[in-house]
This record gives C-alpha cells, sequence and structure tokens, in this order.
C-alpha cells in the first residue's frame, strides 16, 4: 500500500516486498537472504535484528526485500527458506549460551549491508554468548589465523542489547575459513565445559 | 518522596503516583489506562515499553499515573486492572509469535501519548511478531480500509527491539474498526499456519 | 590480539583481559567484580548490560577487566565468581517478577562506573520489575531512611529496555542498609501477593 510505504521509507519503484523474519537467529538468515539476492532481481531494503530468541541471549531477524517482480521476491524467500535451514547447521544451543558460525566466500549486498563486509570479499562470522564467551573465541580466532576484523558488537555496540560479543572478518577465503573453524571449536569446548552439551538445530554443520 | 520525585521529573503537584506495570501486553493496558484517565482525575506521566513478555518477542510495560488525590489514582488502577483483562481477548498468542489489536472509538491522552493518534479520534492498533506478520497484516489493512497511519514501528523504530512490526490507525470509526478486524483475520491465518494454534489468555474477543 | 584490542577500544597497556558475564544478574556480579578490583591489581575496562536474564525481565552481565599480569586477572576471576555466589542470595525470582538487592560499605571502582556512587562511599542498589514494583519500593525505601539517590534506572532511562525500576543510593552506613532492608521487605511482600513465592537462587540471604 503507497501510504504505508511512505512510512517505511522503501523506494515506491520496489512494487513487490519480500519479508522475512523469525524469532531466533541472525547471520544465518542473513548469509541465506545474500545468496538469495545474488540469485534474484531483488534488493536488501532492511535489516534489522529485533533481541529475540525466544528466551535465549541472542537476536531475532527483520528483513525486507524488494524487486519490481512479484515472481523474483517470491523466489529470494524460497531461496531464504532453503538455506536457513543450511545455516542453522553452525548454530550451537545449550542450557548455558549459544554460539553461532558462518562463512562465505564472497559477501553480497547482504552482509555488506548488515556486517560491513566489503563487496565480493570472504566473510566470517564468529558470535558467542554470554558474551565472555563471544570475546574469548574472537579473541582466539584472530590470533589463530590472519583475517581482518571488519565488524565487532557487543551488548552496547551494534547490537540489540544480545548478551554476545560477535566479530565479522574478511582476508583471503582459507584463512577467514580457518578463523572461523578456530572459534567454533574453542567456542564448543567452553561452552560445553558450563554444564550442558551444545547441540545445533539440524545436526548438521556445513563447514 | 520528594527526592526520588526529583529523579523521576513528576511534576511535584501531582501527590499521588499510580503505576501500573506488567511483564506482558502493551497496547491492552495503555487502551486500559486510556480509559481510566478519561474516568477519574488523573494525567499520564509516563508511558514506557520495556522489553520484556515473558520470553515472548514483545513488549512488558510500565505506566506511571499522577493526580491531586489518592482515591482517583486508586480508582484509575482499579479500572485499569478491569479493563486490561477484558483487552487481553484481543491478544493471541502461538509457539510461532503473537498477534494485538486494539480498537477505540475515541482516544484519550494515554493513546495520543503512546500512539500519536489526535486526541478525541477513533484509534485502531495492529501488531505482529514475528515482525514479517506485522508487516504483512499492516498491509493488508491499510489497503482493505481507507485509514491513516498515525505511528509505524519496526524492532529499529520506536519499539524496545521487540521482534514487532506496529502500526496505529486513525479515521473514521467504521473504517478503523474494519482495517483491525481485517488484520486480526489474516494475521490469525498466518500465525495458525505455522505450526500452533494462536490462542488469546482469556479467550473472549472484544471486537 | 592487537587487531582485536584496537576495535574494542582497551588500553594495549593492559596485556592480560579477564571477562566475566553470564546470562543472569547484575547488581550482585558487579558487586564482586568491584571487590575483586579492590583485592587485585586490576582496572575495570567496560561493564555492560545486556537485556537477557533468560526469559525473566532483567540483565545479564558483561564485564572486561585489564591487567597487566595474568595471574592478578586470575585471581581477580576467581574472586568475582566466589563472590556472585554470594551476592545471589539477595536475589528474588518468582513467576511474577524479581527482587534485586546490594550493599556494600566502600564503593569501589565498579560499583562507581555502573551507578554513580561516589568512590568509598556506602552503597545501596534497590531493583524491582515488574518495574511498578520497583518504582514502590525505591519510594518506600527513601521515605525510610535518610539517603542520597545517585542513580535512577527505568525501562527507558539507563537500562538496556528491561521491566525494571533501579535506583542507587549512598549516604551514612546505616541509613543505606536501611533503605535496602526496608525495600526487601516491603518487595517480597508485593511480588509474594502476586501469586507466587520469590525464591532466592542460594536461600542465603547476606543482609
Amino acid at each position: 500500500d503507497p501510504a504505508l510505504q511512505a512510512h517505511t521509507g522503501y523506494d515506491p519503484r520496489y512494487r513487490s516486498l519480500g519479508v522475512f523474519s523469525s524469532r531466533t537467529g541472525a547471520a544465518g538468515q542473513i548469509m541465506a537472504v545474500d545468496e538469495a539476492v545474488k540469485a534474484t532481481n531483488c534488493e536488501i531494503l532492511t535489516i534489522e535484528l529485533p533481541r529475540d530468541t525466544k528466551g535465549w541471549g541472542g537476536h531475532g531477524n527483520y528483513i525486507v526485500l524488494g524487486s519490481e517482480s512479484v515472481s523474483d521476491v517470491r523466489r529470494a524467500i524460497e531461496i531464504s527458506l532453503e538455506l536457513t535451514n543450511v545455516n542453522a547447521g553452525e548454530l550451537y544451543i545449550s542450557q548455558a549460551g549459544h554460539l553461532e558460525f558462518a562463512y562465505s566466500a564472497r559477501a553480497g549486498a547482504a552482509l555488506a549491508q548488515a556486517f560491513d563486509v566489503p563487496y565480493g570479499q570472504p566473510f566470517g562470522f564468529i558470535c558467542g554468548s554470554p558474551a565472555a564467551i563471544g570475546l574469548v573465541i574472537a579473541d582466539t580466532a584472530v590470533k589463530a589465523s590472519h583475517v581482518e576484523i571488519v565488524k565487532y558488537m557487543t551488548p552496547n555496540i551494534g547490537t540489540s542489547h544480545s548478551n554476545e560479543v560477535i566479530i565479522a572478518v574478511t582476508g583471503d577465503a582459507s584463512s577467514v575459513k580457518e578463523a572461523v573453524i578456530t572459534a567454533r571449536e574453542t567456542g564448543l569446548q567452553l561452552l560445553n565445559s558450563m554444564g550442558s552439551i551444545a547441540e545445533s538445530p539440524t545436526g548438521i554443520p556445513y563447514l
């Protein structure tokens, strides 16, 4: 509707909007939308991260896509849903907290907008909750691997007051991947030492 | 206490304060307080929306009323509690998210302050969580009915990072009511299609 | 890592960082760290309060300490963990909300930074959720006892949108303690009248 569009501030040229949101997760969904936008004629209009996760310490997500074509938007949402499921393999949740990891060989518009990674470059995402775990695994990762930090987020910086420390990194593809895998190894050890075993919703890691 | 009053910034003329808050809900409580203030000699001092809802994706509420008379404040709180229970009939919660609707034929001070609806005018409130549902039902409602959007809220705009899109609308009474009812119909269909049936705490819709 | 340190903004002179965070609680942890910093050669680098508490209406915490010595940082974290457990005796949780109280005869760097209490002075902390309870017990406490309010926090002021009203007070030691104990008495009565009995995680009050 035009009146609503005026309030949203979205360019009226995008006659079709695709809306994507869930209560739990952020990086996995943004990664998924990133690929969906690459594969269709859609633009990212907004990426917002509510403080949610159904009682966990992290974010939910709210992403709006725009296109001049209904079918492009529909296809983008389909791709996003499929890939979100794949990406959930790198989300690990225990009673004590959670970890999320992501890697993309080539960041598109969504990752560039959300995490300041240069368009087309490798992207690594490292997130831990409670926040202390996030800082420790971020430190371990950047010590182990030659990568550049492009975004640094804490409860007060860049998050919606979530209980997380997050870094996004770039660099050459193998170093970025190595940083993420190192962080995952350390993070799972730490989180599992806090009393309960962290599990991913799908049980299928993609890294 | 005067020292506390100085910190709150409330006008010292209001010798009696009424405080109203709960962990879950916002529009229903603000509507209730709106009627309570109309019926008593009280003023709205603050309306704040913590990010709460006991693990759901929405708000709690914290509303402070002031009056020169203890009995007016007491009566206002009694009315607010009664009406909150009535209004809870238009809150719908499922495992996937929640919806909240409200309608008032004549907005008073609380609705004017919280949602920018002109004093004395019809007021409609449409809220959906996760946020994507909120945007879709807002769009459906304003397409179906000739109303004016007076407030537009998202995880990053106007909410406390809740996982909601919210609109407040005004216009002629029947159009506003129709917009809200259309949103409710679409919202329940969408939310119920996400795997579990949405239910209201009271089971008694008032619209 | 130096690259991460540049992003954090922490003084590179602190070669060792201690990180402390949990999903639930704030004052108890800050009090604990306050004592730990007094007892070791560490500095407070950041105190951040995510909106967390595992579904309750309050905060979690994320505190970073710095030192030139690894052993000092390690000792500070050990002390913090021990004292957090002691302080948890003044946290009371029910189905309806929670209360937290704290008292220190002599505020150190952590309390000064987090709650604006003058360094070396007595410190009292009074917190209630839902926010209405917080305001009522704050008012009761400052009426009952001659103390000065040094910090006032609400869902929109100074918190991370938690559903709490919080005051920090100073004054002479016995008055501050009395204010906190009065607030606790009133708060437990109120919270217990809301349908379920509030309990502390340890069952051992220290005040």
